[in-house]
């Protein structure tokens, strides 16, 4: 098993170390071949390993960063201002080849915006994506993308997120042949926008890509199909609201749980359940989102992340890595611009 | 109490007469100044109003028409092919001011494409839009629009989607000053398409409207906003996405509540309030999507709606009868554009 070498923003997320060292042991203590790149501030890196006696961990690599991008920081200004900073640390070294991937539960606008300008995106790649996976009612998992690394609409961008999303769906899931479908308003052909017409025959006429069709949103989770693909403004409202949604039916399910004692007890039966299906619904939250389309592995741990959440994030970091996902994304994209060329 | 007259398509919906007689008889019960004129086959329709022993109730009036809207019938089609269905004729008697409102459970595209060319848009109005109402935690209620009406995305129809919102929330759910918001993937001015940003200045200026900024999906239901505005396909994909959540959880949680003989005690407490959360998540099956900008009143109910549903949606359209909305919208566009003008 070859090793895997993983670059982690410590300062990222409202936490910063408190968050990411327990997550960061955690994984060199579940896989022997990682080694994990810890990039920040090395004074509190240093005194949270010490506080959890990995100090002297063999796979655990300080490397010491002055500049910390702020959750709120605008993403042009990070770009610009933060060159010294642990996020674009991490990216760097995943740029020169020292570290497989990158994890980061910082700034998202800041962290798409370096995450192109230092790794670039792969050759014949228009635009990369945000891709994530949800639950199905089978327990099967669906990838959605774009969650919002671009809000265009185009049909070759949308085309090349299928393609990207068919990948991941393979790699990382194992699916031989994902049913890939574009998210629209109606699943008949004369439904949508023109952009969207324009991927569906695109698609349609791609022997490399499993297109099953035009899916609605309530599709999403019905197993209709492996890869969801849509604009990054649809899907970025898609993956709030359904954010949204959850929050509301669990705070209503605890209303409705006190309502009395009998109910109350019961509930604390069901509540570690339903939490855990809820932090499934946010995926984010739940292991990561990937930068796909880009010349390395970027992984997005959510701002408010868990220990547990970058923990999740730095396993799917793994498993790309393990997978090659970027090599396996421009090999496809090559397979499939020489079929069209024919 | 001036009488409200209202003509429902009793043939629509998955299952006609059958739930739509029940809910129109409950109906006439609740408003003693409510007329229905009942449209559909008279034979069918007499069957089951004898069934609830009806058939002489002074306040229902058969209105017989030949054909019905198939419920996948495409929309184009139906507008030429079914001139005297059952639709069409409730359409007609608002259109010839015999019906204050019409309800109907049919095929929402045909239903959309209908009402468009039986009643036409108001002055001023560009573009009709499908709006329902949403809960928020605080157990308030939030307008979505537009659900689907129509995906084109241009800056004056967002802000005449915002103007019918507002009125929407202070005559049906009088709020005053309704708090408006456009749907984006993020809240800084930044953000969002170009339309989104120009739509947003429209609103800024417009002292008529308490637009109160940019809102993402997570906002819909966190009470940021009394009405939110987004285009038809992004509104459509949101609600769509919101009914399927609610589903994949209410069937987590029976999954759930059948592993222990307790969680089954508990999910016999909880599951009925959980139930009646989740229709409320679905508002064209809880009481229904109302197209606004038309020259009329047209309630949507939910095609596989039950009697209950069907009544949610009279209930409706009676309380926008008695509110007068269309004349409220017509008033208010016209106050803007004044405004505009100067």
């Amino acid at each position: 098993m070859r090793d895997i070498r993983i670059a982690l923003d410590m300062m990222g997320g409202d936490y910063g170390p408190r968050s990411t060292i327990p997550a960061a042991i955690r994984a060199v203590d579940k896989y022997p071949n990682l080694h994990l790149f810890l990039c920040g501030h090395s004074q509190s890196i240093h005194t949270f390993l010490n506080k959890h006696n990995a100090l002297a961990h063999p796979r655990l690599t300080i490397v010491h960063t002055e500049q910390v991008v702020n959750q709120d920081e605008r993403p042009d200004l990070a770009l610009r201002r933060k060159p010294k900073s642990s996020m674009r640390k991490a990216l760097e070294l995943v740029e020169q080849e020292q570290a497989d991937a990158c994890v980061s539960s910082g700034n998202t606008g800041a962290l798409l915006a370096m995450a192109r300008y230092v790794l670039k995106t792969l050759p014949g790649i228009k635009r990369p994506a945000l891709i994530s996976a949800l639950p199905t009612y089978e327990n099967e998992k669906v990838f959605l993308l774009d969650l919002g690394a671009n809000i265009n609409q185009c049909a070759d961008t949308l085309f090349q997120f299928a393609v990207m999303g068919s990948v991941m769906a393979t790699e990382v899931e194992q699916i031989e042949s994902p049913r890939v479908a574009l998210l629209n308003v109606g699943s008949e052909d004369i439904k949508g926008s023109q952009h969207l017409k324009d991927a569906a025959i695109k698609l349609n006429n791609c022997k490399e890509i499993n297109y099953v069709g035009f899916a609605e949103g309530n599709d999403i989770f019905s197993g209709k199909a492996d890869v969801i693909v849509c604009d990054g403004f649809v899907g970025n409202v898609a993956l709030k609201t359904i954010e949204g949604v959850s929050k509301l039916i669990l705070s209503k399910i605890k209303a409705l749980s006190e309502k009395s004692f009998l109910s109350r007890i019961l509930a604390g039966m069901l509540l570690p359940g339903i939490k855990k299906l809820f932090s499934k619904m946010n995926p984010d939250q739940y292991n990561g989102a990937s930068l796909v389309g880009l010349r390395g592995i970027v992984v997005k741990s959510h701002g408010n992340a868990s220990s547990q959440a970058f923990f999740s994030a730095i396993k799917e970091a793994v498993k790309e890595a393990q997978r090659q996902v970027p090599h396996k994304i421009k090999d496809k994209v090559e397979q499939v611009l020489n079929d069209e060329k024919k």
